[in-house]
């Protein structure tokens, strides 16, 4: 962090790269959002964001923008430029190669082996370097991305929709809807900016979702978890015309439905143990970033108790709907006392027309 | 409602009615809470409030106060000044004999038969008087009062406090604490404005409470209901040195239990059939205007299906606990479908600590 108040214009323009990385959300697994501003004279001479993997980094098109005026320019970047020869060259000796005079860098690497080292290429080359501007929100971000690369796993979200008695479904099971078109429009949109998007077979069977981002962005990989795949024939995330479905099942379960599945393009891997964890991993070793977790209570206990849950969404629906058996949205995590309960921190609360919208983290203790 | 903006300094001093009024808030059922202020060229010169049953209303305090400088002065009054002789003379006359130039009413008496001849009363006598100044926050401070008059039942009010996930203890039945030390004193301080709380069995079985506003101020009668009468021997409850108990039981259920209260001070009262509605009843009959319900799922299942609740307070802690057998506020209201589910209305949200508190009305067609 620099220890004065930062420039408002400054402050401008690593708000621009961020709005710029956003393009591409959703899109650039396992690689990070960027986004790059060259500045000349305070006015923008280029812009750029990563697309996606393969494609050149975000400061790469920036300066292409900017041809030769990126000479003496200053460049805002929200993530430390990449220092090493990987599928594209690195981006320090680029800058360094357009002459630029100044980087802004709104967050370190997060891989604590390479973390710095753009930033120092950077100042040997006598390029002035601010880091840290906008940190929070650079952070926030690439979240996920940041998670991935210390833990080398995805990062888990939870989501669920609850009435305010803490049902998500009434004691029949009946659940269409708890929220508003608006509450859900926002998970199309949370869709939009995952990886993989998880299931277990309950859902299917009862809820036959979709879990596509309906036209808001990226469609999610779909997941379902199924041990004995006992799993309907015909079913809306069988219909892989568009987006992909992958299902976890284990070896050697149903093998007549396995190719039911097959043939509709569902792709169907089977497991010694079909659990979260191991279904993280396998999505950690397809890049996948951010994975969210859309299923019932007993899967989704599961999925926190694995430490696949590192951010919780709980979407709540101002009504009473009752029920003795109504199922809520977190099954046994075998915790006996209230003083055991997992502490979600870094709240954020938001309505979303009359429903509310709670988020936060798992401690990472527990994570 | 006056048809411009009220002026700054009525909108203060009606304000200031609403704020002397609450210094007997818990303490005037089956009265309103009322407060009064007399203003003479833009000086307070005198204040007042209704402090309980059988006590002069907030007018006749302020026009003594005021003395004879209340002749031409102006009259703040947070309700319709009564025009009716009860245990009190009428204040509209008390007005009319002081001489006031105008007052300033924020809402007419709830009472359909009597709404409104106070505010003509003093038409008749040449006073000039506005009505509806502030008047939804007039309306809120009586809410209790204005659905007593109108149902000719007390306002109930439902509160619970739950987790996250759903779950007002874990499955154990263990529950301290859901929520934080600040929620818990807004808990105590809501008990101070109401006049009954009611528990069932269940809960002095399992949490021994003491259902009191810990030195915030009135504390309500503690009421439980219990059919079988199979409570414990000692409870804090049954400690009724400084606030009293009342049990509601079946007719003759356990007269051996009944004798062990009724030494210990606590009153019980047997019924044919001890519900929600008919305690509800019989609290209308004592001159109850709020009671809340402190109870556990079962029983707030019955009180909303009784008619008994009006509004849901609802304390959300961001903790996960799970737990398939771990309670939840509401239990079984026999609602088969999600889009049954009783809907919440004027809503409000207040973060309270990391804890937040969900405010709704049940809709009046449903109570």
């Amino acid at each position: 962090m620099t220890d004065r108040d930062p420039a408002p214009f400054d402050v401008a323009m690593m708000r621009r790269c961020l709005e710029l990385a956003q393009q591409a959300r959703g899109q650039t697994a396992p690689n990070p959002m960027v986004g790059a501003v060259v500045v000349q004279d305070n006015q923008v001479i280029g812009e750029g964001f990563h697309p996606k993997l393969g494609e050149p980094h975000a400061e790469v098109f920036a300066l292409r923008a900017a041809g030769d005026q990126a000479q003496g320019a200053t460049v805002y970047v929200n993530l430390e430029p990449c220092n090493h020869f990987g599928r594209t060259p690195p981006c320090s000796e680029a800058l360094v190669q357009a002459g630029v005079a100044r980087v802004v860098v709104g967050m370190v690497d997060p891989n604590p082996k390479v973390a710095g080292s753009g930033i120092a290429r950077l100042r040997a080359a006598g390029i002035e370097v601010t880091v840290g501007l906008e940190e929070a929100a650079c952070q926030r971000l690439n979240e996920a991305f940041v998670h991935r690369i210390l833990q080398q796993q995805p990062f888990g979200i939870l989501k669920y929709a609850m009435t305010l008695d803490g049902k998500i479904a009434a004691s029949t099971g009946h659940s269409a809807w708890v929220t508003t078109p608006d509450s859900r429009h926002r998970v199309h949109n949370l869709r939009a900016g995952c990886d993989a998007v998880v299931v277990g077979g309950n859902t299917v069977r009862r809820d036959n979702p979709r879990l596509t981002s309906h036209g808001m962005g990226h469609n999610p990989l779909r997941v379902v978890l199924s041990r004995h795949l006992d799993l309907p024939d015909a079913a809306h995330l069988w219909d892989t015309t568009e987006v992909p479905t992958l299902v976890f099942t284990t070896h050697g379960a149903n093998p007549e439905k396995q190719a039911i599945l097959e043939t509709q393009g569902v792709e169907v891997i089977g497991l010694d143990e079909v659990t979260p964890a191991i279904a993280h991993a396998h999505l950690y070793e397809r890049g996948s970033l951010a994975v969210l977790w859309e299923c019932g209570g007993t899967l989704a206990a599961r999925a926190i108790a694995d430490g696949c849950i590192q951010k919780v969404l709980a979407f709540i629906a101002p009504k009473i709907i009752g029920g003795e058996q109504a199922p809520s949205p977190v099954g046994e995590l075998g915790l006996a006392r209230m003083t055991d309960a997992l502490p979600l921190e870094r709240l954020q609360w938001e309505a979303i027309g009359s429903d509310l919208l709670v988020e936060g983290y798992l401690s990472t203790e527990k994570a």
